[in-house]
């Protein structure tokens, strides 16, 4: 019967066509998802028009489908109730036709894969230049009812070779609310997907969308605050900042993947900024690349970002490793041992500021001649 | 008798232990500036008295030479009259004695190269990983007085591998007051040291300084409307731009110098933020290094900048090859005129916002392969 949803879109102030027809759909339930690739709908002049045209087509199509189906069920699937997500390079011309050329061939293929790897399939069709499909699974309880969440997302960072776009998928048989189903989105993306940066470029495409189907039969859920949703809310976050992190580690090029721990910051505001200011150093992103302790460049960082620190209150660990401790360069640093520590597939940087009692955590990974070559010589 | 000067610093919130110095001098008139690489001279614990100790020194070694003079003329040097300037490692302990060790024999080279090439000598002098020394030089007059302008710099964009800093010191044999140079530099800054872009990264040493003599003995300038200073403010100007465009076109690995102008826009600030949203974004420069004429990275990095704009009145040009007019591709676009273009060593983006009559330019260079061998491989 189609199921609730939401969507959180690019903060980029020039959007894909599909984003902006997403935005004018009205319709509280939603029975199919169109994702393509290698063509962002970005820029062009026949896009919306396109998508248009492609949801009439797949309605029409997904409707014949249904009335032919071995369980008798039929339904009617109308084109407002279809979402679209696009990936590729921005400014071409939209392959309606081409698309529209698929379809058939994409809705016969619909019922065979249904319930077999559904997730991984799903995962390695919105690939680009991904290198690993992304998937992540959580279970849990709302009320007696056991409770399944599964996401699939894509993206090397903000982009791929003149692609772009991170997308992110999840789907849960949990029964909740559209408005509800947006403020959990809301709620949790600012520690993960808005936590990430590959190299600090935002796509014109960016789109998370959560569905829920209702079919585990939860009873209803009336607001955020029910206490119902508690471990939803939890295995939710775990799905997000899954697929989150797992993006980051397939960042173009990455070798490493790098969390960054801003603590006792003054706000949240501050602790974010200072931690992105971190993350998306080239400097700092070289070093870690050069298995390089270079706390040198962390410090810059931290200056860059503009806000107000006081010096004699910093803390800074690699690792475990203590480097700075009340400003000044800890006695017995020992540069040896966290380059050992860097020579790892993940680091950590923990800064602690001592100036009050907020916290961010940023990921991204490393900047690699791999990034250049993707990214310089994409069309040679 | 000392020099009237004036300097600005970094923004960068961690400043160096020179600065401090600097900053805290309150003499009207230098007579000695000591540079340093190799070491920042910043976040340490003995710098700051490392300088008050050279300082002293370094004065009591240029008052013994000034008396010795065979011009007969006695000067003394205070300590007071010193500037240092420091570029380097960050965090390591100031090598006070080692400098100290160097300074008889850098005062008795003085007099010897004062009039040989001293110019070319200086910009040597400073060099880091810089590839090219970087000098201008203008003259212009003052009234019926001829005034000279030099300049030397250094810096790889921000940064060098650890190293850090650009630097950038001027000397004019007018005579000006120290608050009317500090308000030229102030006025000239923005469009030219401010307008330039490595990798984002800000130094914690980076300083311009503007020293005057007065050996031209022109009359007096009361204030920075004064019609004698327009010329004057020009060649300067001219001088400062010359001398940021060397360090782009010197940028750590850069292969290619980049001009975006952005025109037309609401107000400068806005012009300013869209120029270095594209200045600063990798996939910009990864494609400029690639030669792609791939102006979809250049519609991301405008939106990402944030700022308001109307794509119908977007105009978008490669050098002087239109790509976007009124926000649509133009019909005879033709992308392999434009990917020869792209071959110069210096390309320009041409951004028309036409949402009012404030413009912007920033100068960048690409982003190579280069860039990450410099700044991960340095210490191995």
């Amino acid at each position: 019967n189609g199921a609730k949803y939401a969507s959180l879109y690019t903060k980029n102030k020039i959007i894909s066509e599909n984003i902006k027809y997403n935005q004018k759909i009205k319709n509280k339930l939603i029975k199919a998802l169109l994702i393509n690739t290698k063509n962002a709908n970005c820029f062009n002049s026949n896009g919306y028009e396109g998508l248009v045209h492609l949801a009439k087509h797949l309605s029409k199509e997904l409707t014949l489908k249904a009335s032919r189906a071995e369980d008798g069920v039929e339904d009617i699937i109308k084109s407002n109730e279809i979402l679209f997500a696009c990936t590729g390079v921005i400014g071409e011309p939209y392959p309606t036709e081409k698309i529209k050329k698929q379809i058939p061939y994409l809705v016969e293929k619909l019922k065979k894969n249904q319930n077999k790897h559904i997730w991984v399939k799903a995962a390695n069709a919105i690939m680009t230049t991904d290198l690993k499909p992304k998937l992540a699974c959580e279970k849990c309880k709302i009320g007696q009812k056991d409770i399944k969440i599964y996401g699939v997302a894509k993206g090397s960072g903000m982009i791929a070779p003149n692609m772009g776009t991170m997308l992110a998928f999840i789907f849960t048989d949990a029964d909740i609310s559209n408005s509800i189903l947006k403020d959990l989105l809301k709620r949790n993306v600012d520690t993960t997907f808005n936590a990430i940066t590959v190299d600090s470029d935002t796509s014109t495409n960016d789109m998370v969308s959560i569905f829920s189907t209702g079919t585990a039969k939860n009873s209803k859920i009336y607001n955020l605050l029910d206490p119902k949703l508690i471990n939803f809310n939890k295995s939710l976050k775990k799905v997000m900042l899954n697929l989150s992190k797992q993006i980051v580690k397939d960042g173009e090029g990455a070798k490493k993947f790098l969390t960054i721990n801003v603590t006792k910051a003054k706000n949240n505001k501050i602790a974010k900024n200072i931690a992105f200011s971190i993350a998306n150093s080239p400097l700092v992103k070289t070093a870690v690349a050069g298995k390089d302790p270079n706390w040198g460049r962390i410090i810059m960082a931290i200056g860059k970002s503009g806000e107000h620190i006081i010096l004699k209150k910093l803390n800074i660990k690699i690792g475990e490793f203590g480097v700075i401790e009340n400003g000044d360069l800890i006695s017995n640093y020992n540069e040896e041992v966290i380059k050992e520590y860097m020579e790892w597939e993940s680091c950590e940087f923990n800064i602690e500021i001592n100036m009050g009692e907020a916290s961010f955590t940023a990921y991204t990974c490393d900047f690699t001649k791999d990034y250049i070559d993707i990214n310089a010589d994409y069309r040679n």
